[in-house]
């Protein structure tokens, strides 16, 4: 060490909580897992795009205000007198930044609009376990113009199971996604005369009917007798003197049923004297959902059912609602959710745009696997082979044995000084490159197996490492 | 359009300017850029490393004020008593944040530690052309302990140039990699013993010295004649009665030659009776920058030239320098540079980290190629086919025909309805989808190129669109 470095001030820098950072080892199967899906998302024929990270707060809160932790960005050295910027905020989910988008490009972009997204976005929450202040995203969304076909909230659950069972690392965990559609909730409760003091009926009041529906989004948590005395207490609250208790428990024991095929849904929300299917956003709703689900029913048993107790966000949806649980941990709660949404960008301009979409929250998915060890950090370096120096005069030689294999699209490592054997050894096995390649003394050449120690001839034209498949016009 | 769409207040948002998004279409080849230069990096053995976007602001001062306009992150609804966070402020650049990652987990990395980094950074200046305030660098970096050998900053040229003639409508720009070793530079102006009015000699202060690179960094922009008068008025400035016009002359020749081959720069440098070369400094870097061009002798004539009026940051850098240029617009400044540090981390730890790392300014150089209109912009979409939807009976049929093709590797958009077949043929069309296929009514396929309107008859299991390799087993 140098004199001068010796007498520099450190400043030992302490890990910022809530944003999370990887060692090489963990990148890299963190690439795997976005190439992994972005090769499904493409396979589908979504494109990408990309948005900046900030937005006009105004835009961020055409809507009205917004519940989550913005970030907003201000100048270090900002000149006080200058308010010719409008203020920028870093976005807090990829919707939002969509919907701009999409009205800003309208007459650029072709509908109906498939596109994926996976970016960051940044929450000020405080952090906790699985929830970070800068995360990553994977989102797809279909946009239509005026009107948008039922099959692509179909196509949504399949890519996503398609996503999640191919990850590297979630090949053994237990997923299930569960499919609603609200409008079977909502045609229910709509349906409903429940009967007043003065012999007469009445229908549930908007604010009554939402208060159910986060109710029995808690169904899971709760349990049903919680879940249905809050109802009731609702209810109550809300001036009907005779209660609930006589119309939602036959709709809350459908709600804990999972269905897993469009029969079983059909029938139990069609013979039961106490659904009144004349309702015709309820009929809707049924037709609806056994469509997705008969469109689904190549996927494994079990991989999706419908459970109509899933409910997501209040304002938002309007039909189909996807959640996404490990089914040995479903209090860790949902790790791929979305829906169908009437109106997407009525806040940035006059065209009514429905969409459907659904998304990966992606790290704290993967910071999960991370945590539990079921990821393969063996590997702190790309490289397939580490080509061994044997000896300084032979550095042109070794410059063109590696620019060879790579022109084979393999990944090459050169040793950088012609140390001894066992040190260069030493560095590929620190690093787990899996092979490496040695010049002998006539010039031959040897491929050792740095798992197996196994050692064979190679020929740089042809070799090939076990499970790599070569791109050779890479 | 619904009545409840209609009046909804309508906020139409601005593009935010200095932040830069592309069209679907634009995106698509930057996808491909990226992906040529991760492959590129991968091929010699870098890992990947991503850090947060954040550092903690007293992280990113460390080595003292920073020049760069800064953005500093503060949430929404801050509690104003709440004065636990640190202060967190978006990363300007990849260099700070990898010399406190490597301060940060040194003992987990194995050296020489090479990675490669492609993240957005952020500044708050001005936007302006060709400048923004959030855009993509591509970097990389090998981190020595101690020391680092001289043959990494010859492969950092090598990997570069591969990188930026391999980027898709880049093929006819004449880019150039100017390569210098400040230590000639350096070392030839502390062998100067500059006259006095006392018949004695003296030495050129450290001051003086650094305003001469400063004034040589600007060579090519100001011309000789500017330039040494500026370089003789510091003189002055400085005190030197005598000035500096019978030294610096002989030396700004050299400054303004391109030397392609190691042979040439050593004949300019070591023949001259007006360089004094017993001064070791001045030997290594001629010795340095020798090795390097030499390295370099592989890549076509004018790709990598020696060019001493190359110098970059004043603080930074200790040796090698590169600089990339077009040359038809050299004014538009480096699209690709960086250099030899000494000490990557000393403000962060106690260790004495050598380092070599270069640079691509990948928004810049995307962006003028964009605005160039050199950038292929056909295809708003990754589907290599879209396949028809005959009739919604067959809907079943085609979901299945399109998962075989998915299987094979293949991007297939399937048709939402069935629609006439104008309009389908008009969806793939616009969205710049090369082929389509039909189903025939004996079931037998046929695949038209919407190029050149030719139809064949194809098969599923082996159909292979031109010009896409396939990976069978994705």
């Amino acid at each position: 060490m140098s004199a001068d470095t010796a007498k520099q001030k450190v400043y030992k820098p302490r890990p910022v909580t809530g944003f999370p950072e990887w060692l090489p080892e963990v990148r890299l199967v963190e690439q795997q897992w976005f190439d992994h899906i972005r090769r499904v998302f493409e396979s589908y024929g979504f494109c990408s795009i990309e948005t900046p990270s900030v937005e006009e707060l105004d835009v961020l809160r055409a809507k009205g205000e917004v519940d989550k932790e913005i970030y907003v960005l201000e100048r270090l050295h900002k000149d006080e007198n200058d308010t010719s910027d409008a203020r920028l905020a870093l976005h807090f989910d990829q919707t939002v930044p969509l919907a701009r988008y999409v009205a800003q490009n309208f007459n650029d972009l072709v509908f109906p609009f498939k596109r994926y997204q996976m970016q960051r976005v940044w929450r000020g929450e405080r952090p906790q376990k699985g929830r970070f202040r800068e995360f990553y995203q994977c989102d797809i969304d279909v946009i239509g113009v005026d009107a948008l076909p039922i099959h692509f909230d179909a196509e949504m659950p399949a890519i996503m199971w398609e996503v999640m069972s191919g990850l590297p690392g979630m090949e053994n965990e237990k997923i299930q996604m569960r499919i609603s559609n609200r409008k079977i909730l909502l045609g229910y409760l709509a349906a409903l005369n429940i009967p007043t003091k003065d012999g007469s009926t009445t229908k549930l009041s908007e604010a009554l009917k939402a208060q159910i529906l986060r109710e029995i989004d808690k169904l899971e948590k709760l349990g049903e007798a919680i879940v249905l005395s809050r109802i009731e207490e609702s209810g109550l609250h809300d001036g009907l003197g005779f209660g609930l208790d006589g119309f939602i428990p036959p709709f809350l024991k459908i709600c804990q049923t999972k269905f897993s095929n469009s029969s079983d849904l059909h029938e139990a929300l069609t013979m039961s004297a106490d659904i009144d299917t004349s309702n015709s956003m309820l009929r809707e709703g049924i037709e609806e959902l056994s469509f997705v689900l008969d469109a689904l029913a190549h996927l494994p048993k079990g991989a999706v059912v419908a459970d109509l107790s899933i409910v997501r966000g209040l304002d938002y949806y309007t039909g189909t609602v996807y959640e996404t649980v490990f089914l040995e941990d479903p209090g860790y709660g949902s790790i791929c959710s979305g829906g169908r949404y009437d109106d997407l960008a009525g806040s940035y301009i006059n065209k009514h745009l429905p969409g459907v979409g659904i998304s990966v929250g992606f790290s704290r998915l993967f910071a999960r696997m991370v945590d539990q060890g079921k990821i393969d950090v063996s590997r702190k370096s790309p490289a397939d082979v580490m080509v061994m120096m044997p000896h300084e005069d032979k550095r042109p030689a070794i410059t063109q044995l590696c620019q060879k294999l790579r022109a084979r699209g393999l990944r090459v490592e050169m040793f950088h000084a012609a140390k001894k054997f066992p040190d260069q050894l030493k560095y590929a096995s620190r690093k787990g490159i899996p092979y490496v390649w040695i010049t002998e003394e006539d010039g031959t050449y040897q491929v050792k197996n740095m798992l197996t120690s196994e050692q064979v001839k190679a020929d740089p034209a042809t070799w090939t490492p076990e499970g790599r498949k070569i791109d050779e016009a890479a």
